[in-house]
């Protein structure tokens, strides 16, 4: 009898976390004028309302951005960012050297042969990159994403429907706990903490599972509710590898179980 | 008065859906023996399992994928892909020249030199390289991702909580219509008959509108229900560029309005 494998079921994008804090990311284009409607999620937009969206994007993952773009006719969002210091500018067309040093470039100009051009300068400098509205010319998509502090949603349908896309992300938006975001990060600290009393490489699995214990049996409001005192206390509780209500840490009703190993003093 | 932008949020990764259909993905590591265990997700597993993981990732993107690892202790997931022809494969240990032509690397071996030094070399090369558990030789990172036909939707926690991104994906994907994926699929061979029908690129902000307006307007039930007759009816009315509802689209009482423009036989 064979195991039974999932069997591939094709189609799909690769769907990442692409990390570029501190990288260097080129956007070209921002202009208003004369460019033809972009067709992107539910909205028709403007190249320069592509490149502000695109800007965004790429700030909120900590890049090192760039724009070059005539000033005349500038996105005033796209105007905001550079005015605020908030990405490098150059106030004119797009030349080959602005590729140099560059992990990543994303396009929205009106010029479909300068749009093929940098594509193709991109691959033969292995750059990844993005020309919108044109498909055959993009290394990766973009989707509809949900972002509540760390936590990040996207949703895709693989070009299928950008307005279901759309509704979809709302619809699952709205149905998230409201406190979500905040229980992500208060995990997220608890896990800091935990690895700086549990350093060894070897405790990996039993890190994972008693964190896996705490997002399990502690609600999400528990989790936005912990404070750093909690957490200490808490912490006392990963040697013998248990897992303590929310109330019982709250209230400092934890000496018999914790003192039953030595940790007792941990939290004190 | 300054105009209202969103605020950079940083701390966030670029979430993207990465095109690889047809690219060469090569992945390096497969076996079982010896290996450390990996943290990923909500369970533990070994290098064979996350190797296992990766391949169906990118075999569902519809990538071309090459394995390189000793037969020895191969994972059973991994010799099935290999048995039925879905991957090239390699018995023996990564030799630089594997490198050539790819695109994307993910590794999971047990031996962080071996590692590193595929990493350096990907790097030189730049080829895009995610090494399994060493955050800081990775471009990019996997999240927690449902998957319903068309429609992907992925879970980030960038890093603070995988089991609860695990947690909020099982979440989101209970809380979905049973029939979203279908409903996605429906709207996709819609768009496609829209687009044969009104090719012009000059209509593509009235082609949006009109879609947009079938996604709001339809309840998804309908969305999947509609059939390749229901479509051809449906598109009758976008050149007058109203929509019906999904009643009348089935019964066919659409005479009337349809014939208004003189596009009333366009259905027939």
């Amino acid at each position: 009898m064979p195991e039974d494998f999932p069997s591939v079921q094709g189609g799909g994008s690769l769907i990442l976390a692409w990390q570029i804090r501190n990288k260097k990311v080129l956007i070209v284009g921002g202009g208003e004028v004369g460019s033809n409607p972009y067709l992107s999620d539910d909205s028709v937009l403007t190249g320069g309302q592509v490149a502000a969206g695109r800007i965004l994007n790429v700030l909120n993952a900590d890049a090192k951005v760039t724009v070059v773009s005539p000033r005349s006719g500038l996105n005033p969002e796209v105007a905001h960012r550079i005015e605020k210091g908030e990405v490098i500018y150059h106030d004119r067309l797009f030349e080959p050297s602005d590729l140099d040093n560059v992990d990543m470039v994303m396009t929205a100009v009106d010029d479909p042969d300068a749009s093929t051009t940098i594509w193709k300068l991109c691959k033969e400098r292995k750059i990844a990159a993005n020309i919108a509205d044109v498909p055959p010319e993009c290394d990766f998509y973009f989707g509809s994403v949900h972002r509540d502090g760390p936590l990040q949603i996207m949703v895709s349908t693989n070009g299928n429907g950008p307005k279901l896309a759309s509704i979809v992300r709302k619809q699952i938006a709205a149905n998230l706990p409201e406190n979500i975001g905040a229980a992500v990060q208060k995990v997220g600290m608890l896990r800091k903490k935990l690895r700086k009393v549990a350093p060894d490489a070897a405790e990996g699995p039993k890190r994972m599972g008693w964190m896996s214990r705490v997002c399990e049996q502690w609600s999400l409001e528990e989790l936005v509710e912990m404070d750093e005192e909690d957490m200490d206390r808490l912490l006392g509780f990963y040697k013998p590898n248990t897992v303590p209500s929310f109330e019982k840490v709250r209230l400092g009703e934890i000496g018999d179980e914790c003192a039953f190993d030595g940790s007792f003093g941990f939290y004190i």
